[in-house]
C-alpha cells in the first residue's frame, strides 16, 4: 500500500479568479509543495536534506489535471498526496483534493530523479532510483 | 486547416523559480489568456463580448503539459494556440510554446461549452457547440 | 492593546525567485490572507460572515512594504497581524513577519471600510466604521 | 528630466480576483518587471548584460503602493517607469499606472545598489552609484 500524506489549506481570496472560483494554475502551486512534503513526512527530513542525501533534483516533466467542482474561496480543501509508480528514474505523483466531502480535483505530476552535477545546477541526468527510496513510499 | 493565433511574451524574474526555470504553475497562466487571445483573434471580438454573444463561460475541465526543455527568466516565448478538436460541448485547445528555436513546452486545455444561467452565474450546464463557432476555427 | 493574530506559513519553493528568496508580491498574498485571518479571529466568525453581517467590502487602498532580511526557501514564517489605528472610515492593519528569529519584513496596508450596494457590486462608498468593531480589535 | 520608459499590458482574467479586479499582489508583479525593462531602454542591453555590467544586483527593500481607481479583466493598462530620484546607493523608481485615460495606480520601489560576491550570490553589500549610471536616466 502507499504512504498517503494528507494535509489541509484554506482557498484565500487571491486564489480565486473573477468567476469566484481557485483559479487553475493554483493547483499546480498546490501539488508542487504537497510534493515537497510528502517527501518530507516519508523521510522524516525537510526537502533540501533529502535532495542533498541523494544528490538529486526531482524536475516535473509532465502534469494532467481535472477539475471536477468548483472550489471557492475560504473552504477548506484536504490534499491527500502519494507516490502512484515507480519507473526506473522517474515517478507518478498522485494528488487528490476533496472538499466539502467530496472528489473536487486531481493532479498526477511525472517527475524525474535527476543527479545535480556539481557547480552547473542547469546540467541534469536521469538516474535509477534507489531501492530504499521506493521502499520508503509503501507501508506494509 | 486549423486556425493558429501565436503571441510572444518574455519570461519575467517572478515567474521563475530557484532553479531558474519557469515555475510551472505560469504555464497555465500563460496558457490560459492564450485561450482568450485565440477567440479574441478569431471573432475579431474581445473575449467578453463572444462569451456574451453566445452567453456561455468556458471553464476547464482537464489540462495536460508537457515541460521538454527549460525555459529561463528573459527567454522569449512564442506560444501558437489552436483548437485542436470539438467535440459535441466541449474542445480542446493546443498550446505550443517554442523559444530559442526549439519546441519547450506544450499545455492541452479541455473546455466545456457552458451555458450561463441569468443571475445564476454558478449554475452551469453544457450545451452543444454551434456550427458556426466550430468554421470560424477552421482555414482553408 | 491591540489584539494580535499569529499565524505560521512555510516558504513554499514556488514562492521563490531566481535570487532564491521570496518574491516580493507573495508578501502581499500573505498579508491580505493574514488581514481575512485576523478578522476571523477576532469576530469568531468567517471573513464571509462578517463582510455580511455589517454589508461591507474592505478594499486596500494603499500599502507599503519593508523588506529586512531576505526569506528563503522552506523557512518558516509567522505574521503577526493587528490593527494599527483606526479612522473614521478607513484603518491600517500592520504585519510583522518574523523568521529564525528575527524581524524580517512589515507590511502596512491601509484599508476603507465601504457600504456594497445590494446588486451592484462595483458601486462603493465609504462609511464610519462602527463603534463595537473598533472596540472588538483591542484587548485590555 | 527623467527617462520614462512606457508599456502597455493587458489585464488577464487569472489576475484578477472575486471582486472582479486586479489582485493587489500583480500590481507588484507588473512594477517589478517594469523596472527590468526601465533599465533594458535605458542601457540598450538586456537586464542581464546590465547587472553583469556592473557587477551588481537591485534588491527592492521597501516599496508603497497607492490603488486609486479599480481596474478590470481585459483592462490595457499603460506603465510609465522613470528613477524618481537617486541616492548614494539606493533609488526610487516610480511606476505609474494609467487606464481610460486615467491615473489608476502607482507604485514606488526603493532599491539598492549591490555588489555581487563572486560565487556567493547570497552575500550583499551596497556601493555607490556610479555617476554614469545616474547620467542615463536623464533626458536634456
Amino acid at each position: 500500500m502507499n504512504f498517503i500524506n494528507r494535509r489541509q489549506l484554506m482557498v484565500e481570496w487571491g486564489h480565486c479568479d473573477p468567476a469566484k472560483i481557485v483559479f487553475n494554475s493554483r493547483y499546480f502551486e498546490y501539488a508542487d509543495w504537497s510534493t515537497a512534503l510528502l517527501f518530507e513526512a516519508v523521510f522524516k527530513m525537510n526537502i533540501l536534506e533529502v535532495k542533498e542525501k541523494y544528490a538529486v533534483e526531482i524536475p516535473l516533466v509532465d502534469v494532467n489535471a481535472r477539475f471536477i467542482k468548483p472550489v471557492m474561496w475560504r473552504d477548506v480543501v484536504e490534499i491527500a498526496s502519494e507516490i502512484d509508480s515507480f519507473k526506473r528514474s522517474s515517478f507518478v505523483v498522485l494528488h487528490q483534493f476533496f472538499s466539502r466531502g467530496e472528489h473536487v480535483a486531481e493532479v498526477q505530476e511525472t517527475r524525474v530523479w535527476v543527479e545535480v552535477a556539481p557547480g552547473e545546477s542547469s546540467k541534469f541526468s536521469s538516474k535509477p532510483i534507489p531501492n530504499d527510496v521506493v521502499e520508503r513510499f509503501k507501508v506494509s
